[in-house]
């Protein structure tokens, strides 16, 4: 562990609560076996003899969490964009997440995912795989491997679904993924992964049968698994999840009749991507269960979904972070959902006719960051996105110079700036858990 | 002339119309004179003394075309974007302005931008400068020795502008724009620019007084200058207008009074910013006078202006480009613009209710490049945008390499990728009038 004690200086950055940015120029911040021991202006004795990395100038900032993303998908990322959803499933990403049962495709692929996960700005991240167990072990071979901290979910779907990928019963689904979770808890002989965990991923409502989400419910139960899926994204398929469960008063309830929407044990969180037309009930059902609502406006834009009630979220309690869902957004990259997510929630005003307050960069930064950040700490998988005392040390090294000015600003204009402005080269260290990610691979 | 006449090979797309991409894997783009002679995949015996520059497997597109800009707001770019237009305007844009009557300041920061410029994929600009003379000079001779194709226009305000700004009479406005057209006539001992001219800037109807309009109509007849200028940009600017000027039955309208609204003459076409609430009746006098409007999407949502019908301008012949509007965009790139503009066509539907398609990409595309092109060709300084025979010869050539991909992409994926995802370091080799302009500067 000695190697994960170590003190960053430079100009520090991150997020209180979404309304409250923390600065401190040419600060200390300390890595003690792998999480912060704090931000301090004076180094306290205690930590004289940790090695200094001095990155003054520079600004320091918690890394950034993905919420929702789509492995199989990155490979098309930036292609078919002018596809409405249905079509676009058709076209790009069915036949594409297929290729996924030959392993040496996937290894290609998600080779090339690994890569740029390391050099882009998150150190977590929770994703979709495929229906395949050993693509889905592989991909999590290589999370693990990136050091990046991520859930990964092989996925479940017996029901209208292509024929290429759809599982053949719900029964064949639930013995698959109890073997994939089987293989994830014995990896590294027995001690199972350290970076990387297991979540049950039922693709979405309209997918997976009655029996499937039932199992489901009750794997979760017995291991305590955290659950990713979709929910609310767009009008025509919220019809049809309403003619799929006639029983349900809402999307969320279709998920809660199987115990798949939140509630009792706090080590099994639930994640759901979109929330773009959750309604009232919906919401206070969110709320109430501490369901994270993964916020991903490029792709609500991409595939002509809408504007996500984010502002509601905050107002409700909703637990929110933002989402890159690759490949419905083009982008993985968690500063362009911060700048998507302020630009649309512009749009609700002149749009909707709304009196609502757009989000601010605070807002957006705090989503990004401390906001996805706590969902892994329901996992158990350590608390990240902020610097407080206790969280993980993710952190974010942005050497922020050629984003030049002809006048002096201030630690929250980098800040701003950055988000709006910076790429892969402005990434000068990435740290994850207290361990350095290589971002030039 | 010699260096202006060569050959360069590689995988070459553009657009034929809005709705056709041509794309030639493999093929010969000939540089005559600065101009194209067009596109060849076998090439003709009369270029074959030409210089062969080989940039197999890259993708060679048209230059881009950035038809509305602020020269003195590129210094903070992608700061204060929490604000409201108006606020926005006071705290952050007024105040930089001012600052520009200090040429040394001047100096600093339109270096800084001329830097940039080169760096990014645009060739050509349309750009407003500020109220001062030596800074616009200044500002046109940095763009001139940048090697870019540009219209740059010193700023006319002489009411309702904050006291640093103002001109103090609409007489002492006018006066100083003669005084600045002369002094870039006489340019170059009496020659002029050559890849630079100016264009007359009535900053906005609210900012200029009738006989400052008036004036500015005559100095268009006199020297055939075009003009660039805002319009119906939002709600309340229009309602502001409507009580400027009651006589006139629109915003458009408002600008016709004085000649400002293009019309008589070919060479002094109008370009108009924003058009995001043009309605009908506009749009018709636009269509008829051949003005172009400069479809700006990502400041139209920073500031929660709201998304401006474009589908409506391609449909009535408005001629229109994209522009980038930095700083109320923060992105000068018009690969971005044209990411900004699909994106946020895709929520008229979801959000308005209205059966429209979105722009699809090659739409997109044609507007950054042969629809803001054209402008230029109205203004008697070459068409750009395209590769047919007798277009300026303004291209980019485009490393997409690492833009991986784990299978086999077509030239319009590839494009399609480059348009999404590429940045400045993706551009390997840009072209305005068949010379290189160094990149790496």
């Amino acid at each position: 562990m000695k190697n994960r004690n170590f003190i960053v200086q430079g100009d520090i950055c991150w997020s209180k609560d979404p309304q409250t940015l923390e600065t401190r120029a040419g600060a200390f911040l300390v890595c003690a076996g792998g999480k912060s021991a704090g931000v301090f202006s004076r180094l306290p004795e205690q930590y004289a003899a940790f090695p200094l990395i001095d990155y003054s100038g520079r600004l320091i900032i918690p890394g950034l969490a993905d919420l929702h993303a789509h492995a199989p998908q990155f490979a098309f990322r930036g292609l078919g964009m002018d596809l409405e959803l249905l079509d676009w499933l058709e076209i790009r990403a069915f036949p594409e997440e297929a290729k996924y049962r030959d392993l040496q495709y996937a290894r290609r692929a998600y080779g090339l995912l690994a890569g740029h996960l390391k050099r882009g700005p998150n150190t977590r991240l929770v994703i979709f795989a495929t229906v395949h167990t050993p693509a889905t072990l592989l991909l999590m071979d290589l999370l693990e491997e990136s050091g990046l901290v991520s859930l990964a979910g092989k996925v479940n779907m017996d029901r209208n679904s292509p024929d290429i990928l759809r599982e053949a019963s719900a029964a064949a689904s639930l013995a698959e993924t109890e073997e994939w979770l089987d293989a994830c808890f014995s990896r590294n002989n027995g001690s199972g992964y350290k970076n990387t965990a297991p979540i049950l991923t039922p693709r979405f409502i309209p997918s997976c049968s009655d029996e499937l989400m039932r199992g489901l419910g009750e794997l979760r139960r017995k291991y305590r698994l955290p659950v990713q899926s979709h929910l609310s994204e767009n009008k025509k398929e919220i019809e049809w999840v309403r003619e799929l469960c006639p029983e349900s008063e809402s999307y969320g309830a279709a998920y809660d009749r199987f115990g798949l929407f939140g509630g009792e044990s706090p080590a099994a969180p639930v994640v759901m991507a979109h929330c773009v037309w959750s309604g009232e009930k919906e919401i206070t059902l969110m709320a109430g269960r501490g369901v994270f609502a993964a916020h991903c406006p490029q792709s609500n834009t991409n595939l002509s979904s809408g504007i996500a009630p984010v502002r509601r979220f905050l107002e409700a309690g909703v637990p929110a972070g933002l989402g890159s869902d690759v490949a419905g957004g083009a982008h993985s990259s968690i500063f362009r959902a911060m700048v998507d997510a302020i630009q649309v929630s512009k749009l609700r005003r002149p749009l909707l006719g709304l009196d609502e307050k757009a989000l601010s960069l605070e807002e957006a930064f705090y989503l990004g960051t401390a906001g996805g950040g706590a969902f892994f700490e329901r996992c158990g998988m350590g608390r990240s996105g902020s610097f407080d005392p206790g969280c993980d040390f993710d952190a974010l090294v942005i050497d922020d110079t050629d984003i030049a000015a002809p006048f002096e600003l201030s630690l929250r204009d980098r800040l701003e700036r950055t988000v709006y402005l910076s790429g892969e080269r402005h990434i000068a260290a990435k740290y994850a858990r207290g361990r350095k990610i290589e971002t030039a691979g």
